[in-house]
């Protein structure tokens, strides 16, 4: 139990082939919480600006599972704002701006009550400010960060260093080939961890689905095979959401010693895939807002019997 | 019991970026039953020519469970010879010369024997062909068809008419997209089979694995992990040999009524899955000629630790 995320609190403007989103809750802090929320209470942990509107605030209320008092205010600050374009074919997208604002202060303050966390997500940061929370849990069990191709390519030393403290990492296919040099994602994989102190990298391959590779095994799972896509926005936050609540919901059950074992975290991305799969159904979050426990539980089911052999 | 196989055995020369081979046995017929002998008999039915040295006739001898009688000879014909070249990554490969010999000629004749086979591959060849072979074989309990890009492009409406006979069809990502227009996977194979009599479509994606649209479900497959690809000649024949061998030798246990159940077939997957993956490590043929069962049955266990939730 005990799940923590740190990462951003944003405003997002969205445009796809089909639509748009103009100023919209986002950032990887609420994608991740809201997935999830679905499996067990989770701890959230950033900052935004004067420019955060109660209404942004009101939106977490529909899933009570969340703890906002980690969510910092800073009045005479602005929050972090990014604005999205997708293609036609939904697998590429193009960033219209990116207003950093809080982001470029300090870290938001830990709450004492949140420094007793077990498992701990570090969502996309820069990889020294990950660092700096990770070292705030000191009781963790099971931490695991995202990253990308910009702090591989600008603070890759900061990058190996947090590899060595943390657990587990997620990533993008074309990210672990840019960190290692290796087309072959299992050769990738494998590489990071023999370089660093990490037990797991998961690799995401999108459409494709995600490749798992632990110091006890390697597991590959594909993707629910969606047909319509309408927002892929969210979608590696939900997905590292549905894995972490559903790790941090049956740790406990499953444990070896201290390491996660090797199965549960196999079927937590299972669960990851299939939030996601809900969330890119619908714009933004509204897919996730009106999603229910058991049409969660029963697409988990379908998919299960899709890949079992 | 009883599985057929109809398309072409030749002689290939392959180079890739870390060696070549030239003027070894190769074609679709002899990569299908050389995979599908690890499972059940095979009958191969095909024509080569006066230059099919009677080392290449040797090289089937390796595989006991393949039935030769179908294997006409033409001394005044050319056999059918193609070269190809790898690139770096193996993802795309150049075709550098076709000589097509036999395959100009009049399909070779089913052997009386033969006639009573319950289960037919059709391997790539002209959708006119492979109709043509399908008839000969009327007791046949489930027959499925192998296509490619130039069929589709020159004989679609020759396609269309075989799939209105068959009841599955193999084919590559790219394909179903070229055949349907829709670059969505589930959506093209789907309406694949709303437009004809299949009962089911595979879609290959290379490393990305496979999709499963069935009239009784869907189900997805990831591709074996591996790190190093050799040579990828003869992935998709031994892919569709694994799996119908495995069907033709499981079917009877399993049938409901007279289709083939759902299960058998994505279990079916897996193991042609298993068979390609070791067909790639070596350079044409030659991982298959020293492969033993034991070895395949170990990497099926170990695969399906992979996949399954």
């Amino acid at each position: 139990m005990s799940l923590v995320v740190t990462g951003t609190v944003g405003i997002d403007s969205v445009y796809t082939p089909t639509g748009h989103a103009e100023k919209v809750l986002g950032g990887s802090c609420t994608y991740f919480s809201a997935a999830a929320s679905f499996y067990t209470p989770v701890k959230l942990v950033a900052a935004v600006g004067g420019d955060f509107a109660p209404s942004y605030r009101e939106v977490f209320k529909t899933f009570p599972n969340i703890d906002l008092a980690g969510l910092e205010s800073r009045p005479a600050s602005k929050t972090f704002a990014w604005g999205g374009k997708y293609h036609e074919n939904m697998d590429s997208r193009e960033t219209l701006f990116t207003e950093l604002g809080v982001l470029t202060e300090a870290p938001p303050p830990v709450p004492a009550a949140y420094a007793a966390s077990e498992y701990v997500f570090l969502a996309n940061s820069h990889p020294g400010v990950q660092l700096s929370f990770l070292r705030q849990f000191p009781k963790r069990k099971l931490a695991v960060a995202d990253t990308m191709d910009l702090w591989i390519n600008i603070a890759k030393d900061d990058l190996k260093a947090l590899l060595n403290e943390v657990d587990g990492l997620v990533l993008n296919y074309d990210e672990a080939e840019l960190f290692t040099g290796k087309k072959n994602p299992v050769t990738a994989a494998k590489q990071i961890i023999r370089d660093s102190k990490l037990t797991f990298v998961v690799v995401k391959k999108g459409e494709h689905g995600c490749l798992f590779v632990h110091k006890d095994g390697i597991a590959m799972l594909p993707a629910y095979p969606a047909e319509q896509v309408v927002d892929p926005t969210g979608a590696g936050d939900t997905f590292a959401g549905g894995m972490m609540g559903y790790i941090a919901a049956n740790h406990a059950a499953h444990a070896v010693k201290d390491r996660v074992h090797f199965e549960v975290i196999q079927k937590a991305l299972a669960h990851g895939t299939v939030v996601a799969s809900f969330n890119i159904e619908s714009f933004t979050l509204s897919r996730l807002l009106t999603l229910k426990k058991a049409e969660l539980d029963a697409r988990y089911a379908e998919f299960a019997k899709m890949v079992r052999l």
